[in-house]
């Protein structure tokens, strides 16, 4: 399996990009295609003692900037590390692509270049997010449509339910639909709709879910609009990190404290891991011709080892043939 | 000042109600007049050795459950003790009005039977939230108009800065639109169109906010439609009350952390405090002709307590006249 990586993707690029390829190729048994500033890659391994001699390097000289545009990966930067990566999938030349880079232009670039699978509308953006019930559900669309229709809710559940249940392991996905109450009338005439086609679906679905909920592990699936699911993302992600911040600092005041951390050292990083998204390595554009995976923005070597992983499942089970045949 | 408590809403009515009165009575100089129904809050309290002799009490026969839809308060139990306090507010029969219970019903009829400011569209929900840089901060709308308009944002926007500088004593405070980006042409036409109204308002708007910075204490206000802002405020509640009671978990697991626990107690405790949302006691409802507010539906008596003090502030602050002024 060749999996094409964005190396000049994400804040900590390239070096930690190269480092978790080579660490995935060792471990899982891949054959990576880094994607980025040929000569930017060999010398930064070099520096850093890492061997690069059995990882293709395909040249492009341009880089896409977290805060530019989502589409300047389509006219604007043709050269980019992204949009060379997307025509190389688009050609077969990978079985998918990982990139820690801008989310919009993957979201772009994925439905554009790399095109949609037959009969999906838009593709979603679909992060794992960690819950306390000891696991992780995938919140869809958190992001890539603002706006959005009901049936396009149904394609998000439908593209849901095959990954957790194909890539997570997880039996019988359940879906719940973001709403501001549990009641079947709650929200709005999008919300409606979309209830009624959900509860038709060949799918697992359990209702309404509100966000109080949602660390709690209610469901495997949570589906939503782009621009709903994005403020429901970074909230979730911002107050856990803010809190885990406190707890780290309370720990680390002063000796006292540092005596106390030691007393629970190992149920206190079981903790923190549990929370941490990095464990679980970014997200996932749903509805592409071929897998495309969103690494973490701030990844490390180990969240590039993970997406690679998940990525590498992505392609073995198959996901994408179980979500043609299921909106053909 | 007489301000009119709903002795029947919330999960632990009426007797954590009665004992919160009394004690926002005894520490505040208020009158209380506690609604709800007569022989219950007489056999509570006498059960509970609480002398409500100096309480003025207002039968209402019916109670508003918190899973009934919103217009219940209007015609289908018009004898409520919500119905009935509103009434009551509306004929000057008290300055202001507290509930623990329905929230959807609270914003109702606080519109409907209290009647909005003129030149109000449409009141707003507005809970006041916890942040780690040792404050919080107001949300609105947090879900009573779903849908909303460019100008309802610029409203909510005038209405929460009133708040926060007269109630809370933040001098000059920042103003953010909820969004999916920093950037001023990140999110949908609502955003597009709010961001330019807010930049010209009377008001001191920072721009665009993102979910992550919520809970650094980024802004002051945070406007946005009820339904984002109904999801933000659960999965923020949730996040950190999840996290809370796993922290409270690790430390009474057994011998060893508790010791661990004892050694940080202190800074434990004020962690917890810091983002415990019963600090605040709740939500005011922006934009109607007499003060209402919103207790949490789980309020013990401190919590209660705690929001007939912000009542009695927000009476004092005279907040209802600066918006009418702002919106003249």
């Amino acid at each position: 399996m060749k999996i094409i990586v964005d190396a000049m993707g994400g804040d900590n690029a390239p070096l930690e990009i190269i480092k978790g390829s080579l660490l995935a190729k060792k471990e899982y048994n891949v054959d990576i295609i880094l994607v980025g500033k040929e000569s930017v890659i060999n010398s930064v391994s070099r520096e850093n003692n890492l061997d690069i001699s059995d990882v293709e390097i395909i040249n492009a000289e341009q880089v896409i900037e977290t805060d530019e545009e989502a589409n300047t990966v389509l006219k604007k930067k043709p050269d980019s590390s992204m949009a060379v990566a997307f025509r190389m999938l688009a050609q077969n030349e990978g079985d998918a692509f990982v990139s820690a880079g801008n989310s919009g232009s993957l979201c772009v670039g994925g439905t554009l270049i790399t095109k949609r699978i037959k009969g999906i509308k838009r593709p979603g953006f679909a992060p794992l997010l960690p819950h306390f019930a000891g696991g992780c559900f995938m919140l869809i669309d958190a992001g890539a449509n603002l706006e959005t229709r009901p049936e396009l809710l149904l394609q998000y559940a439908v593209m849901g339910s095959a990954y957790m249940k194909n890539v997570m392991k997880i039996e019988n996905p359940r879906v719940g639909l973001a709403n501001v109450g549990t009641e079947e009338h709650k929200g709005m005439e999008l919300q409606h709709k979309a209830y009624e086609l959900l509860k038709e679906a060949d799918i697992n679905f359990i209702g309404n879910v509100e966000g109080r909920e949602l660390p709690y592990g209610k469901c495997d699936v949570v589906v939503c609009d782009g621009f709903t699911g994005n403020l429901i993302l970074k909230t979730y992600e911002g107050t856990a990190k803010a809190i885990a911040d406190k707890v780290k600092n309370l720990f680390s005041k002063n000796l006292k404290s540092k005596l106390a951390a030691a007393l629970v050292m190992s149920d206190l990083k079981k903790m923190i891991k549990e929370f941490d998204y990095n464990e679980y390595g970014g997200a996932p554009i749903m509805g592409t011709l071929k897998p495309v995976f969103k690494a973490h923005g701030s990844s490390k070597a180990k969240t590039i080892k993970n997406a690679i992983k998940l990525t590498k499942e992505f392609v073995e089970a198959d996901v994408i043939k179980e979500i043609s045949q299921a909106v053909k």
